[in-house]
């Protein structure tokens, strides 16, 4: 599955991460990052990140542009082609967008208690993969059970919700990093990238995110780690940023092949599986078959939303991404297999005619 | 100490934090933070960093130009100054930069070791400043001695190499953690912003740095805490950002009052005290004291530098703040007087003539 050459008469889109605009917040040195996006859904191939020197960028005029379709009559030169294959810094694409889920990592019902044992065996399952991949995970009783009981996703400027979201920020980062030392112990070079560092909110919708470190770290082939988090919040002070928020932005920038959601069910069923012995697990669901599913009301604990708009967001996922699946952490092997490709069982998410 | 009223006919620096230009890595939403930095040095007056909106920013526009020497004609109507005093993002300025020490942190000889109580007695004195601050620290045992086995400084890409960055980022955030985690028992609102996430190096100098978290987080009264960590290098891959190099950036953005550096000895000696008895302290320092002290050679677990290359570093920073001094950290209530503006045993560090 290679990348379509670089040919002339044929449009290609590029991503610029980094410009050379003196007013940039990340004023860049000489070497630029480029993402080449995927080209249609139709067309199989995948993302191709690159770096390339800054004479290069210029010449294809995307230094002040995000996002901008160039005309590869503009690119095609033999010195262009030979700087994206042989860039020191050239790595391969990003394939793989997981998010474990927060309820496979910790009890979520005891204020940070992890699931040690299942965070050891997911790590090992995602380094079984082989691929370049981006991890993503919720915060499970690291995050929400401090959050809902002090309302951080609705912000504040008090003392004591200031304290809150430190203390809350400070126990996602805990968890973080025992998925890190896992994932390290399983032979990835994993680096966490929190969410209030790199990221902020308007209202609880993204207002702007830094994926230089993203892409610059997968690019090296280290794999970029990130997390539900409390974030700055532009009009509330601080808001929650859901890992799904961020699987969301991630596959819309790097469009990878495969999005998994690994939950601590089989995938999504026609009403709560742990409650309702006739619940059917639904092999693929699509926007117009939501109607036949028995959403249960939000979780106490979960500051995040509803199963139902977790659902909706993936739709979303699943338009810029090959396949997107739910699966089911807890059974073994069951995430290393659907990361190669297998089938196995769980829910297909598409977005669907 | 209030900060100079914006008057027509009197000029103001502006340094704007976000831009509104679609190319920025970092796509402002409707609020712009901007600080105003201090005037010249002699007129004594703190940094004011302040948020307003949009509106108000095309108004002075200033908002393609990351530092621009703004006339108050443009500015001075009751709007614009309504607006600074008025909007709910406004905080105090940041007044006390601190460096912690990996020394006075952890039991440098021995790996991953923490002084759990001098870690939360000075976390106790920080807060007791009750002034708005920005914390940095060293590595200590969880950075500089896996680094200085992997040659981590120089960068690399094998895979091993990239495992051992990996482990060394791990262990930084754990003493991070640690460090946080104090400061949130002692009061303050702790954010961990890791350099790894917003600094990217060219080199071994910095090439990019986005302080919009540092600045954001200090607006709303939480405490940023950054450390020295591996961060990306445009040439070498990834390398070593240190401490004071943090401190020299921070420094030189916010220009706060006042800098600490908390050491495990009283100071900088005309040579070293813990081997040689006649070492005398050095009461304040400036570049053309330097022949008078003898320094060792660089610690053999130390990868961020020489004692020397450190102190020419301060020479730097103390451009750009008002007061920078070297006290002990190991001495009870010393970084608190220090913070408080108290005389205390140590050396002071000037640029001097």
């Amino acid at each position: 599955m290679a990348a379509p050459p670089i040919k002339a008469g044929r449009v290609h889109r590029f991503w610029l991460i980094k410009t050379k605009s003196p007013e940039t917040c990340s004023i860049s040195g000489e070497m630029y990052v480029v993402a080449r996006m995927r080209p249609p859904k139709n067309v199989k191939a995948p993302a191709i990140v690159r770096a390339m020197p800054a004479a290069l960028v210029d010449r294809i005029s995307i230094t002040r542009q995000v996002s901008q379709t160039v005309h590869a009559e503009e690119t095609c030169d033999s010195d262009f082609r030979k700087h994206i294959k042989s860039s020191a810094r050239c790595g391969p694409p990003i394939m793989l967008l997981v998010k474990l889920g927060g309820s496979v990592l910790t009890d979520k019902g005891r204020l940070r208690s992890p699931r040690r044992t299942a965070i050891r065996r997911l790590a090992r399952e995602l380094a079984a993969a082989r691929a370049p991949l981006l991890v993503v995970h919720g915060a499970g009783s690291y995050g929400h059970i401090l959050a809902r009981k002090h309302r951080l996703n609705e912000g504040g400027a008090t003392r004591a919700k200031r304290g809150a979201a430190a203390r809350v920020q400070a126990d996602v980062k805990a968890l973080d990093g025992l998925v890190v030392d896992a994932l390290i112990a399983a032979g990835l070079a994993a680096v966490p990238i929190p969410p209030s560092a790199v990221l902020s909110l308007d209202d609880g919708r993204v207002s702007s995110i830094d994926l230089t470190p993203f892409l610059e770290f997968s690019s090296m082939s280290f794999t970029p780690v990130t997390f539900g988090d409390v974030v700055r919040d532009l009009r509330r002070g601080f808001s929650i940023c859901s890992g799904d928020l961020l699987m969301l932005e991630l596959a819309r920038a790097f469009r990878p092949e495969r999005a998994l959601f690994v939950a601590d069910v089989d995938g999504l069923f026609t009403a709560d599986p742990k409650t309702h012995k006739s619940a059917r697990l639904l092999e693929a669901v699509k926007p117009s078959d939501l109607p036949q599913v028995k959403f249960r009301a939000a979780s106490r604990t979960d500051v995040t939303g509803s199963i139902e708009g977790k659902v909706r967001r993936m739709f979303e996922i699943a338009d810029h991404v090959d396949e997107c699946w739910i699966v089911n952490g807890n059974v073994k092997n069951r995430v290393r297999d659907a990361l190669r490709g297998r089938h196995v069982v769980g829910t297909r998410v598409s977005r669907g005619p």
